[in-house]
């Protein structure tokens, strides 16, 4: 086992794509799952980003990544770092590479001086709120996610 | 009544800070609301902002927000916006001014040319989630936040 982390960069879209779909499955979310490798690329090459990827290699193949972006808490008043997506592929799993991942991210966010990393998880997901509770996380349940979309969003803002 | 909602900008950090801090203490979190009048302005003016906010006004008192940040849906591909507090002041509840705020922020997605706004709400708050149902949006329970900050953070971090 040769784990390595790195900023994901041009050329990594297909990759990432792929990990966040296997993701978008697991969760049985695969309808929603519209983006395309493309749509990565610009993600990370685009001008002004909100954000970035980690991605995670066992020898040369990706076996994981973190997608975050650029965040603000009004409690704090500071920007924050959130973190957008954790996945590693299944035939990867139970190696670390989660926590690894978990670790590049703060990490990152350190250097950045941010004072916060926030993310989502979903309550029936145990392990990786293990995974999360282990790191040092608070969790906060009790939460629901709103989206506003498709014809709902153009009719309340046209 | 004269509710008038404009894009908040130099000056409006003190009334962005009085409205958030109002939302903290009632949800119960005025131990975390750590954040100065002074934090809001350079979220507002600083370089490279990663977000904005828009205010509410009574005729010419401050009545509530909306402070919104850049975000990035991974399973659209897409940057959408997030909606990070949507507050109004208790003494000028039951007006409209909640949802004329949540209008405007849909009006500034879709001239942003972004597919989504996307938020949280307690599940414990009632008339939020019954204002954000009328207005469209899809409600996603069994949510749970994830904070790493502080000692935690630092510790995983270094």
């Amino acid at each position: 086992m040769n784990i390595r982390i790195r900023d994901a960069g041009a050329g990594d879209g297909a990759a990432l794509h792929a990990i966040v779909r296997e993701l978008a499955v697991h969760h049985g979310h695969a309808d929603d799952f519209v983006s395309s490798p493309m749509d990565f690329e610009l993600f990370l090459a685009g001008p002004n980003p909100v954000g970035g990827a980690l991605i995670a290699t066992c020898g040369d193949a990706p076996a994981g990544c973190a997608i975050w972006h650029r965040s603000f808490s009004t409690f704090r008043g500071r920007e924050t770092l959130y973190l957008e997506d954790l996945a590693v592929l299944p035939q990867y799993r139970r190696r670390g590479i989660g926590s690894e991942l978990l670790k590049a991210v703060a990490r990152l966010a350190c250097g950045r001086g941010l004072p916060a990393v926030t993310w989502l998880v979903m309550d029936w997901n145990e392990e990786a709120r293990r995974l999360y509770a282990a790191a040092g996380a608070e969790i906060e349940s009790g939460n629901s996610v709103c989206r506003l979309s498709g014809a709902a969003l153009e009719r309340l803002g046209s």
